[in-house]
């Protein structure tokens, strides 16, 4: 182990270790075409140093869970990170030059395909706070011995999701998370805002609650004592290394226009000339100790049972708390709004468990993505709209093949006064176009509570979308509602004129409507889709079948992308021909009042659903 | 005017306005039943000095260019802003006490459906990025003599947003925003992260270039001076307040439990009593100065008109460089990308009109939209997969009627080797269920000249999704490409036997495909939907009739909430019976490779497509 060889023999080694980076980092890109080598090269010092010296791995086991965490925040420095992988023996020379191939796991941004990878960066801005996010679960639930490493570029500290991280780390006290700023000054297209001004860097990042050591980023004595000392510190401590852009070849070294550019063959032997162009070699790195986190206790949920009227948004709390009381892997974070999502009614069951993210949606999410890369099952509840917030975060979590958990309260117009900044009507379509998503929508209490402790088993990004208003009872607390069907919660009979799908509020007012209908003698079949991925196109076929294809679809989102679109999808992905429908949804921006009101000029209560149903026939 | 008084008689002027700024908060929400009011009070004393001291106002004329702004980045304190428009005398009694209900515009937090508000907030964050980048361009465009003041929330500085806010102004320095902070402590379920540490805010702030006045908020004569030292400052200068959630009335001040909660009329009653009872009057502010912007000036663009093949987002960069040599109005905004989105072919034609963003999504689109408050037309620009960032701000960008046009290069799998993180598979849904959104999509570069040069007169959210690769051209310069509209490229008599419909890059692997086809015969009739919002449901329904119901969509986005659905919808309004599709999208998670090879993976290129139809018939 490098730390303990004399430390000119020791910096010999990174030495070696950083020249073999840059050689791989140029040999990897300039085989793909394409590729940041430069973006590479100002990092491959920090690297060496990083892997033979401090990162405590054991790279045949990288589901050891006393490994350190290196987190490459700066995803489009792949090249690098395979250069490591590569040093440290798990690939070699040959699958180093698949790099961004087809079928290739070395793609252009680094995903946890490797088993090396824990999250998928690339979009900037993520890798940062997702790692505070793990160093927060790891510090307070376990006080683990590995620590998490992760660099941060200095053109991504533009992005506000980083000072979120920073933020979180300093409020949480989270001395087991190493941020490595990556100051080679030069960004896409030019020169960062901050440039070399590592001071300015600094500054910022202790007003965060952080110290800060400001370092030459290609000085290895002073890299490794850094490293040694940011791992030893009681205090959130990142460090601020001045680099240079293409370090180690003279022809890019600091020069613009070299941004995300691969070298052509000619230049790549030239700058392997500079470089050395020895063999690869493998390197060690420093060891884990032996530790294991608490072993995972289960049972089974206890859930309310429901009798009387509840939000879904308050059944939604009580059956996480229940969860939590019964899962000791099931973790609850909120945004600043525990008391209107109920997540709060966690604090009772497990207030260990429960992670206070203030009104930072996106470092909600990212911490979220960080805890289930150790294990944990997270939920993280905001209102729905602001979800809209993290949706980068969303979109990238599926690409890291995350397991989280989200749920969205105050839904649609129904929320009432509050107006429409409050009100979510875009979630559903943002949700179900994210890859591998699930996306619930209950309308009742019991119905919440075991769809809840559903999700705690579901993998991939599992949404819920919850109700502000109290709605009444529908189903015993004993039923069952598995995930990918729906409810017939009307009619069902073979002379039913019509079909309605709606889910939440809106089937609330559809079975109204049903009952109003029905006095008339007009019957309808009422489907509640709390499914709404995966959907039930065998049942919503068969019901628009049996009811000659009269389907009245009924729901509080925008016309575009819910439930409607998903509807239609399915009924012609279930082959149903001839099909006469009409979608009441909002289509008008909506403003302040009653739930009633809005529910009503919105087009989706009761009164319309019932004019809607006899427009139909 | 207020300040040309003696200081006593100034400070009692602003005493009077600031409890009855306090007594119409508590009036409008217990007349609601719902509301800030205590979010309200903390900042009472702030806004009273604000409206007759240093906001020049000219009330009767809300559209005069030379009015100062006021922007509530806190937006749940709606009461003290409603109170403050009856203190300017623009709404009376009777209209403050319609707050919260229904058709009122008074809504729960402020939009711009009142004349003197600038963008809609409720979504915290948002309004003080916003207002920094309105000074920007007030600034570097026009030097105007208006300021633009914000009040911003403890809590709120949470978000990230508020830190890319403090970025931008730090480095384009604007001397002409104001943010006021109001640190009231608590949060909406407790203390904020940082109490009342008004060092540890300052600290923040400076860190990002600004000069920070720390006060107590409470204090008149201490406000008065810092409004006006800061709106004289050179520098940007924000205003840091101590002050006590709910002041004035003993029973909630600095009171947990209080946030967003209404007094009920017997306490209403005792907090009035407290403040003092009496009737509204109204109050003057100071005026602004005579001054106007320079005249608008527009002419036709002169576009490139291109023969060989380009990528469609060289041809927006090109096309958005005429647009704005040729209209002064038009500004243009990018993430750090520019040299690949293209917009900074503005900067040959417009320097001083090109704003850079760094990576910073959520700032950019702040940007637009406090941009064109002033009137200007803005262009955004980044890749497409990170517009996702900002998916909040374009939301609330809907709700404030912002007109901005936003510009997502690198669409979808075909952007090949960069791999899933830079892939925009979502972009479409996000944008279709975007109230009254425009999507447009096209797919040659001359279609993209004059659909550029249509975005920039067309109001709302107006988005363009464009390729990295060049394709082939399709059409000629002097074709015309209605928004609504949509192509037939191939096809179109009465014998075509499917239609296909594509857009962007799978256009041109349709036109591949109907070619391959029509060698064995098969005649299909492709349509490029260039607009995929809104949508030709004519011609889509015509064609499907004509081709016996059967349809091919081909789209690079995941299969929910994008091209397929949207025809989907398109044929069912359309009344389109017995229609039989094939839905060709990725269904499975990209990696990287080759354009061509990723095309085919998913299931998109031109092979696919001619089996596809091969399968339909």
């Amino acid at each position: 182990m490098a730390t303990t060889t004399a430390t000119g023999t020791r910096l010999d080694l990174y030495r070696q270790i950083a020249r073999q980076l840059r050689a791989d980092s140029i040999r990897s890109s300039t085989a793909a075409g394409s590729g940041h080598p430069t973006s590479s090269l100002s990092a491959a010092d920090l690297m060496a140093v990083l892997l033979a010296g401090h990162l405590r791995y054991d790279w045949k086991k990288p589901d050891d869970p006393a490994n350190d965490h290196l987190i490459f925040s700066k995803g489009h420095a792949s090249p690098l990170v395979y250069a490591m992988f590569r040093a440290a023996g798990v690939i070699d020379d040959a699958e180093l030059l698949t790099f961004r191939k087809l079928g290739s796991p070395l793609q252009g941004h680094p995903t946890p395909i490797l088993p090396w990878v824990d999250v998928a960066t690339g979009s900037l801005g993520q890798g940062m706070p997702i790692a505070v996010g793990m160093a927060v679960a790891a510090k307070r639930l376990w006080d683990a011995p590995f620590h998490i490493w992760t660099l941060v570029g200095d053109s991504e500290s533009a992005e506000g999701s980083v000072w979120e991280g920073f933020d979180l780390g300093g409020h949480e006290v989270t001395p087991n998370v190493t941020p490595i700023l990556d100051v080679n000054r030069l960004g896409q297209r030019g020169p960062t805002e901050l440039g070399w001004d590592t001071d300015a860097y600094a500054a910022r990042i202790e007003s965060f609650g952080w110290d800060v050591l400001v370092i030459d980023g290609h000085d290895l004595g002073e890299i490794d004592e850094a490293f040694a000392n940011a791992r030893d510190a009681d205090r959130p401590t990142a460090i601020v290394a001045r680099t240079i852009k293409g370090k180690g070849v003279s022809f890019i070294e600091d020069k613009p226009g070299w941004h995300g550019k691969a070298l052509n063959a000619e230049e790549a032997k030239r700058a392997l000339a500079e470089i050395g162009d020895e063999p690869s070699r493998t390197f060690e790195s420093p060891k884990p100790p032996k530790w294991s986190p608490p072993q995972v206790t289960t049972k089974k949920p206890e859930l309310k049972a429901y009798t009387e009227p509840v939000a879904t948004r308050k059944a939604y709390g009580d059956a996480l708390a229940q969860v939590a009381a019964a899962r000791s892997d099931v973790v609850a974070l909120d945004a600043e709004v525990s008391n209107s999502t109920h997540a709060e009614e966690v604090k009772k069951t497990a207030p260990d468990r429960f992670f206070e993210m203030y009104i930072a949606e996106q470092k909600m999410v990212a911490s979220a993505v960080g805890m289930q890369c150790l294990g944990f099952r997270p939920f993280a509840s905001t209102f729905a709209a602001f979800l809209t917030r993290a949706y980068d975060f969303i979109r990238m979590a599926a690409i890291s093949q995350a397991n989280i958990r989200l749920s969205g309260s105050h839904a649609g117009v129904s929320i009432g006064e509050d107006g429409p900044s409050q009100m979510a009507l875009e979630d559903l379509a943002m949700m179900r176009a994210v890859h591998g998503s699930t996306v619930l929508y209950p309308s009742d209490g019991n119905q919440t509570a075991k769809l809840v402790a559903a999700m705690a088993d579901r993998d991939g990004i599992v949404y819920m979308r919850t109700t502000r208003a109290n709605t009444p009872i529908l189903y015993g607390a004993n039923e069952d509602f598995p995930i990918g069907g729906s409810r017939v919660v009307r009619g069902g009979a073979a002379d039913d004129k019509v079909t309605i799908v709606a889910a939440g509020i809106t089937l609330h007012e559809s079975v109204k409507a049903a009952d109003a209908l029905a006095k008339d003698g007009i019957k309808v079949r009422v489907i509640d889709l709390y499914s709404v991925k995966p959907i039930d196109t065998k049942s919503l076929a068969a019901a628009a079948g049996a009811t000659a294809g009269r389907v009245l679809i009924v729901e509080d989102h925008w016309p575009e992308g819910g439930i409607g679109e998903a509807v239609l999808t399915a009924l012609n992905d279930g082959g149903v021909k001839n099909i006469t429908t009409r979608h009441l949804a909002p289509r008008e921006m909506p403003g302040s009042a009653k739930p009633a009101e809005l529910l009503h000029a919105a087009g989706i209560d009761a009164d319309c659903i019932e004019k809607a149903v006899r427009g139909l026939l």
